[in-house]
């Protein structure tokens, strides 16, 4: 006998059986709902990238790229790469067509992206994500706070309150302004900086100092303060989104967020659950990418937000509903002989929109009422000889169990009613 | 200056810019709502799978899996494909858990697939397949007959005639079932003239009638007339698809499908019209498939139907509904320092369930106002300094023209009426 093949799916990706489709489902209908009521557009593309694409200047992350992406050579010779993330791909769309398109362009998009690391909580090496970007936009803080917005909107609109989680907002050029304005002007010493502050919240306060002093000797306790007293002071962005309604965001100056094409405003949103308390969602401002591949500058300000890290809030915070799935009418044929004449009576209530089950098991009649009964399903309708034969037939109503008799068209007029 | 980088998608695939979207989604919105109109539940894996999927016996498809995959090895050391076909991946997903699933299971989803081949018209690298599969039934007729006329009514829903395509129906028992009548018994006969009556439509008779006779020399009067009569002929499937109400069915002895894992019904949906004139969808039951992963065999039948040619054959028959995407209506800032006070007009709206785009360009009054007549919207809100001042806005009807004033509650309970 041949060795038997295995059933798990390939390392680090996901089967996604019924059950959990279904959420993953409400997730993404979620998403595009919500994208699509600020007025965004759908559109896609291939997992599969060239992969100069992941390797110029501006979009470049080094580890990503040497060490965390699936890259192969194709049958031609080409270098291709399964995208790690979205946003190189929808600058290479823009840029592609932007004498055509009508600019502010608001696009949304949910792929899959791929990384190949460690598999942990929320790591797996495939996820999806609502990738939402807004282009081209001369009004930066409006185009900044409207995305915001809308990332703050979709979680709203899973059934979470302003309570649960936190926008934290940082700025790229406030915190160059703030850098130069101590006398800390050098790049690298700049760079050093940003990447500490990125574990402001993870290390003891004593152990950043320590790194602080070795990179900016002289200006280190006027980081330090600026960092710690974040929260208590505003920006142009915070101000507005206070304005339209949305309380629960703060200035947090320790924020760097890894991309190194964000130019301006940044941000991300914490579950604010202790025992989920985690970035779900990250975003800003990048107005050079669209330059890597022409001659033209286009603004753009997105952000990503993963399946894997909203699955886990949604369950922590038991947003979860039941999803059960089901057809409404659930057909059974008294006797496997009338299987097609089930088939026959399921087509006649499709056609009046009602989505129908024909039961063709082998199973006994009583076991298949009882099935049908606890399959979610809203109407039975039993076909045997007697139902046939007078061209008649009862239909039950499985909430409250009451029944109608009546020819086809009739029951399919009640149930469609 | 860094060259810049190409704005062309990796060779063989396509972008999706949101024109594209829209009928693409329109097409998957279609599919699955005809799939769970017979009570299918959608399921999906992830694009990777291990290669030796498509290596084992039953699945094999030489020339596929040696010069067509997309192959490669992880840095992890594992062999990787992209999936060429959903077949294979559902069985081992069936047969992973085929103790805790309810059976007769109907599954569908709607994957992406790639295939390494030159690029021609329907032949791109990468392409979308709606894949139903109704696994474990014991009725065999009863699961053909439904997943024939599945997709019967997937192409109905897009809007089309029965005299816009045919089914064709073969079976590969009654095939064997008649060779064995007339002596040919060996398999690898049967293999070689089950591919020549797969061309048996693209070539000449008497190039088919010399081949044939060089393969069966005492058969080959015989099984041409099986193949020329086969259109008066029925069998049972095509009787039961009759008498549901499907008659744009035929038998057609030629039909060899290429996958080796099939063991009954095949059929295939032509398109009728002479200007695109092919296959459209093809399927069959394998009733073998699962026994490679276990045990177990768990008969299954299922078809799979693209992207590529579905859209081909609703342009050919102009079943292309108008898809302008856009929000219910658009507001508009008289001046640019009134973006904000748009955004949080526009916040207001979307909570009443309103999809709502403020217009935040640059642009003149006048023009924005245009743009919005011209984009689809229902409605149109202007927001300006008298508006805020009087917290009373001017709500106009872009189909009628028609304007109505009031609170921004009482407006937007006016648009979700």
């Amino acid at each position: 006998m041949a060795e038997k093949l295995s059933t798990e799916p390939y390392k680090g990706v996901r089967d996604f059986y019924p059950e959990d489709m279904a959420v993953q489902r409400h997730i993404f209908d979620t998403w595009s709902h919500t994208a699509e009521s600020f007025g965004f557009e759908r559109y896609d593309a291939s997992v599969l990238e060239p992969s100069e694409l992941y390797k110029s200047k501006g979009v470049e992350n080094e580890e990503l790229v040497n060490d965390q992406t699936y890259t192969f050579t194709d049958r031609g010779d080409r270098e291709v790469t399964l995208r790690p993330e979205m946003t190189p791909t929808v600058a290479r769309m823009i840029a592609g067509r932007h004498k055509e398109l009508p600019f502010p362009a608001r696009w949304y998009s949910i792929p899959n992206l791929f990384r190949y690391e460690r598999s942990q909580r929320g790591r797996v090496r495939e996820h999806w994500q609502l990738n939402c970007d807004l282009f081209g936009a001369e009004d930066q803080l409006a185009a900044d706070v409207e995305m915001i917005a809308l990332a703050y909107q979709s979680l709203i609109n899973f059934g979470a309150t302003e309570e649960m989680f936190s926008i934290r907002v940082n700025d790229r050029r406030e915190m160059k302004e703030f850098y130069y304005s101590l006398g800390v002007i050098d790049e690298e010493s700049i760079t050093q900086v940003t990447r500490l502050n990125d574990r402001f919240h993870k290390i003891e306060r004593a152990e950043y100092m320590e790194e602080l002093r070795q990179i900016v000797p002289g200006a280190a306790e006027a980081i330090l303060e600026f960092v710690e007293k974040s929260e208590q002071t505003e920006n142009a962005v915070t101000k507005a989104l206070n304005a339209i309604g949305i309380n629960n965001v703060q200035i947090d100056r320790s924020l760097a967020r890894g991309f190194d094409y964000y130019t301006g405003t940044i941000f991300e949103i914490f579950d604010n659950d202790p025992k989920n308390n985690r970035s779900m969602l990250g975003g800003g401002r990048y107005d050079d990418l669209t330059f890597l591949f022409g001659d033209e500058r286009i603004g753009g300000v997105g952000f990503g937000m993963g399946d894997v890290t909203m699955r886990d809030f949604l369950e922590t915070h038991d947003l979860l509903p039941n999803l059960k799935a089901s057809a409404s009418l659930i057909v059974v044929p008294t006797d496997t002989k009338f299987n097609l004449d089930g088939e026959k009576v399921a087509m006649a209530f499709r056609a009046s929109g009602v989505s129908t089950l024909v039961d063709i098991s082998n199973r006994k009649l009583g076991k298949k009422v009882t099935n049908a009964a606890h399959s979610g399903a809203g109407y039975l309708l039993v076909v045997g000889e007697d139902e046939i034969a007078r061209d008649e037939f009862v239909l039950k109503n499985l909430a409250d169990g009451t029944e109608i008799s009546g020819s086809l068209t009739d029951l399919a007029k009640q149930i469609a009613s």
